[in-house]
């Protein structure tokens, strides 16, 4: 195994193309296709995507109930190069939505807030990753936390990795991701933006506050930032200087499905080749993202697509 | 076996209680509660209803793949007063949607197509209706049909049904409902309007179009007509006349949720103790669906719940 995948907080995802998707009113979805299901959850899709890319991972996490049989069931069928050692809690595994409108080209997103975690349980999966991590040599902590985890609990799983001599990349947000970057343990930090532009207490609005974030989090201990810049930009930070990479073209918001993922994918794959080439990292990452996103749907793209994809986008010395 | 519900297109309904709703954002649900799951799709639904007044059902449609286990599983959980004989189908159950937004009231909703149906699948569940048809002194056919199923398959079921002297209750829309009311052997027909307001290729708009779409139903053979007019009535045409039934408290419509199935249930309940007795029936139906407009989230009512809500509404006779 090469890649450990942590997802406290899987997910079933439902994506849902709705046309003319409209507060108050009664849809009908009429095409099979346009109402999909499959297992989700940040870490489970870097599982994935990575499986697309050829590269073997083990995901692991909590999942609970009967849509959490759901979810592992369906992560199982999607590739023999994904292994899967979830802890199994009582209460329901969530379900994250995903309302795509391609006429109005609008994204609106519905995540729930997952079982709760008891003591015990996060003892089993400690258990569990102390075991995963032996066979790793890169380890992702991706997406959110149910209740009962402790908001340290990032930065605990970053040390004990970094201790072990592992790659650490976490993208979360809030004070899960916050402390994590603190314990000076992560290799690669992104924080997650969807919801809020908000990061340390900062809000951000201008390109000077992402770089100034990105920034921020390399100075924390981090050895590279990945900071969203809107739609069509990444900003990155090392502690060699900080740049901004754009797309060439236009990216529709509704296509931004599992970009975020595919760009952590694209990351691991490259520092798996070509270890401590962070910023090479950086640019497989973003034409990873930029593949992605040449789809509605959230699909497994391909190393093939990565390469084509690798030179739509521009790179600016910010630092 | 008193009643048996036929769902062709059953569903795993899951209720998302989310404030301030807003196309193209990520809402994050906190509280767990606010994210409900239950088996759905209309005839299911009126078999819970059902259950919480005392009246034991015999549940019977196609279900499939992963989800409709799950809607099959906690459908049997509800209430040993309902009995299940499901036909199994390869293709996932759907999911319906319900956004529930309290703040602004509204409710948004998107419902899926659900499973491809066989010939063969067809014949299974004939089979099965006909066995149900035996036991029970009253038959619900109620909500949408999946792929694969004709245009006149209630009128079918309908026919088979009141040739062995049942009470037929019909919720449908379009080409199904109408072709069922057609049959002249539906003993209450109500359209479901709640994605259109129109009827035998009629726009309703003005309170008289209603009433002339309840009058038409009668007309073409059906014993009673039941017609939502906007939020707060129901327009009521039987061939002794027509009549409005209006709440006389204002209904939020965030708490719409389940009413049209309480409204059928409140029928069944009343025409099991006092045969052919439709205008009672139906005063009893609008006070069962009064009553579960009390509640945001789609409740189990009891027979104390409907009795309460008896005096909420006013009729006024228009024919």
């Amino acid at each position: 195994m090469d890649v450990l995948t942590v997802t406290l907080n899987p997910a079933l995802d439902r994506e849902l193309i709705v046309e003319n998707l409209e507060v108050d009113r009664l849809h009908r979805v009429k095409n099979p296709k346009y109402s999909v299901m499959q297992p989700g959850g940040k870490g489970v899709n870097v599982s994935i995507i990575l499986s697309g890319l050829q590269v073997p991972s083990l995901a692991i996490g909590f999942i609970g109930g009967f849509i959490g049989t759901v979810v592992e069931e369906r992560l199982r069928e999607v590739s023999p190069l994904i292994s899967t050692s979830f802890v199994h809690v009582e209460e329901e595994t969530r379900e994250n939505i995903t309302i795509v409108d391609p006429i109005n080209d609008t994204m609106t997103e519905i995540n729930s807030v997952g079982p709760s975690i008891t003591e015990e349980d996060l003892e089993m999966f400690m258990r569990r990753f102390r075991i995963g991590l032996k066979r790793s040599r890169i380890v992702v902590i991706s997406g959110s936390a149910p209740p009962g985890v402790p908001d340290d609990f990032y930065a605990t799983l970053s040390e004990e990795a970094r201790a072990e001599g592992k790659v650490v990349i976490v993208e979360a947000v809030g004070p899960l991701f916050e402390k994590a970057v603190e314990s000076g343990a992560v290799s690669i930090a992104k924080p997650d933006l969807r919801g809020a532009q908000e990061l340390f207490g900062q809000e951000l609005v201008e390109l000077e506050d992402y770089q100034g974030a990105a920034e921020e989090i390399v100075s924390r201990g981090s050895l590279m930032a990945v900071v969203s810049f809107h739609i069509e930009g990444d900003v990155i930070a090392t502690s060699e200087g900080t740049w901004l990479l754009s797309t060439k073209e236009q990216v529709e918001r509704s296509h931004l499905l599992g970009t975020g993922d595919s760009l952590i994918a694209g990351a691991v794959h490259h520092l798996l080749i070509t270890p401590d080439d962070y910023f090479g990292a950086a640019k497989h990452a973003m034409a990873a993202a930029i593949a992605e996103s040449a789809y509605v749907e959230k699909m497994i793209i391909t190393d093939e697509d990565v390469i084509r994809f690798e030179d739509f986008f521009t790179i600016k010395k910010l630092r």
